[in-house]
């Protein structure tokens, strides 16, 4: 271990600046897997020597791998393949949502090495509890790493509005948290010496499909989020919309209904949340108000293909205004996917029909000539994923000098 | 004049490539006006000794001037001050509004030097009449332009749907313009050699807004422009929104009303530019239905304020459910600012208490802690500064190149 890690940290952030392709190349082979050096020079439009001296230094500071081709009998000098060191780079990534909590060590590369899951009860203000259980999930996650293995980075997903740069929670109405030091509690207590980076779970379900899932390759990409609530994660031009504070893709409270709405957490009326939320969900199909939680919408969903009268227009009733929230949607942001997540990737399905509909009716022809719609490809995994990506953050903009700072 | 032009331009491209720093500085001057070498180095953070070689090169270009500053007896030697050549370079900008048809020659430095307009009927596809009376304008305001002066782009604001690259309007649905060649036209037409860059008017009202109006300072700012619909124009990380085949920021048919909407343009109902457009508003005053533009309009703001009961009651009327559209978008987008252009700068004063009541009941806390309102701060030449900003980014992003393709 080098004797003064933060003076050799400021030294390869300078050398860094001035090769901003060695992040370059790591998010190629991080994001898309084992590439050879040629692949490496198309995709980036650079020489081979180049690519060379870059997983050079990459190799040596232990981020990627070079290995010859499996195949046997070719022509010529092969080129070599380089791969991501899932072995030895990872990042602890949590996943806080309504009713469970999540930790995994996912490694470069984007890989889950292993998870723990617990369930989170709706009994309100919860910091504590939430942060005890994560805390002990990622001391946990981090013994079991692999020996010698580099954690180089944390985050978090939460199912709230969160202030960008400390991990503040400013409102998460489902549970009561306002105004709660999320990020800075979790990265005491885990006693890493790492900032923990904290997103909204929508927008991290957004960078997540983006980068690796039903949204990869498209520049403007739509996420919504079902839980309790339905929140939005969106893509504009490759990043995700945060505006002026960081409180941009809020859909969920988006005034659909303005004549006899339901009521919504947030105090208003008609919202598109309480439209096609949860409760809205249950209570169209004649469920008993105790009954809550994902697998109460799962049966609705399965009864309603089962051909269950009460479910199956349950299922119509939310997927109307759910179209009419994405048909505003596709007007304003000319998507090229629209991802339905979490409760919503359930509903989808079966509300499809009403969707296509309202878009049909609602979407001026021009904006809905590309647009697609999907369920996210990376399943439970979305808002977790994105944590992941959220930790390797850091890592990708400044590889060397994350990985000094790791003690590599 | 060179004897190959494109020769020179291409070596001067690749030249430029290199030196960023050469638009950076024209597009400073362009946007603040004159400024001193020092100002410079200090915004752009480069030391006074590159800005002079920046400088003399643009200088020799006939982009600036350089002189000592009007103040005397300072101590020390005076920094000079950059002044972008305002007689020497200029664009042609043209706007297609519903009711009217304006061009105009626009100095670098953004100042409107000369002026034509012309009513435009709204009497069904009228493509050919626009290109002649546009391209007739356009040739008049070349002859006048100053001896010598270069021109070096030109713009065009259209109130529909534009296609990038070609300038061909997609959807206009008001006066029947559905795929309709209209840069192409234009660009032949006025026989400069130039090509027309076409932008919708909402769009180019929001680049201009923040380039130099109610949004300068705020990089995700909303514009709603208003004439017989309700246009869009959205910034988000100081870029327009343009969405995958630059077609996004169609506020005007975000759904508002799906219960009993009026009926739309686009053959939907209750879209937000029926509930709170021109005729919208005309109606709900009881003005007869063959009243029709922005005097009309502009009557009936006016009779409100005079205290009319009925034009009163319109103007509350349409801006309760402009205000559900504005906490839709600042829920959406979390900006700096709202704008409002055209007919809506004309509705906003009298409907400001309605839409602020509902920005208060429907947007989160946190997105509305620091949202602003405001008028368009350019008035009524928001949308052509707008196509003149549009004209202009070629030689912001390659001045050297494109005064030699302009023969300088």
């Amino acid at each position: 271990m080098p004797t003064s890690p933060a003076t050799l940290r400021a030294d390869l952030a300078a050398e860094e600046a001035a090769q901003p392709n060695l992040g370059a190349l790591l998010r190629h082979v991080h994001r898309d897997g084992p590439l050879s050096r040629a692949a490496l020079a198309e995709r980036m439009n650079l020489n081979r020597s180049t690519i060379m001296g870059l997983t050079t230094k990459l190799g040596a500071a232990g981020l990627v791998h070079e290995r010859r081709p499996a195949g046997e009998g070719r022509s010529g000098r092969p080129s070599l393949v380089v791969t991501p060191a899932a072995q030895q780079v990872y990042v602890l990534a949590f996943d806080v949502a309504v009713d469970r909590l999540v930790a995994a060590r996912v490694a470069l590369g984007g890989t889950i090495q292993e998870r723990r899951v617990a369930p989170r009860s709706r009994s309100g203000p919860d910091l504590d509890a939430v942060v005890g259980v994560l805390a002990g999930f990622g001391r946990e996650l981090h013994r079991t790493a692999p020996p010698g293995a580099a954690c180089v980075g944390v985050g978090a997903s939460y199912c709230g509005m969160i202030r960008p740069g400390d991990g503040m929670v400013r409102y998460g109405p489902h549970l009561g948290w306002v105004d709660q030091a999320f990020g800075t509690e979790l990265g005491e207590q885990l006693g890493l010496g790492l900032p923990v980076a904290v997103g909204n779970e929508a927008h991290l379900g957004a960078l997540a499909e983006h980068e690796r899932g039903a949204g990869v390759g498209v520049q403007n990409l739509v996420y919504l989020h079902g839980d309790v609530g339905v929140g939005g994660g969106i893509i504009v031009g490759g990043e995700v919309l945060d505006g002026e504070s960081g409180y941009g893709c809020e859909v969920g409270h988006m005034l659909v209904n303005p004549h006899d709405g339901r009521p919504c957490s947030c105090g208003a009326r008609g919202c598109l949340e309480a439209e096609v939320g949860e409760r809205a969900l249950l209570d169209e199909a004649g469920r008993p108000a105790e009954l809550i939680g994902r697998d109460a919408v799962r049966a609705v969903v399965a009864d309603a293909e089962r051909g269950d009268p009460a479910a199956r227009a349950a299922v119509r009733h939310v997927g109307d205004w759910l179209g009419i929230g994405v048909a505003n949607l596709i007007n304003l942001f000319n998507p090229g996917v629209v991802v339905f997540g979490g409760i919503m990737g359930d509903v989808y399905p079966g509300a499809e029909p009403q969707i296509r509909s309202r878009i049909e009716r609602n979407v001026l022809p021009v904006s809905r000539e590309r647009v697609r719609l999907a369920t996210a490809a990376l399943g439970d995994d979305t808002t977790l994923l994105g944590a992941a990506e959220l930790a390797f953050a850091e890592l990708l903009a400044n590889p060397l000098a994350v990985m000094a700072q790791a003690g590599r």
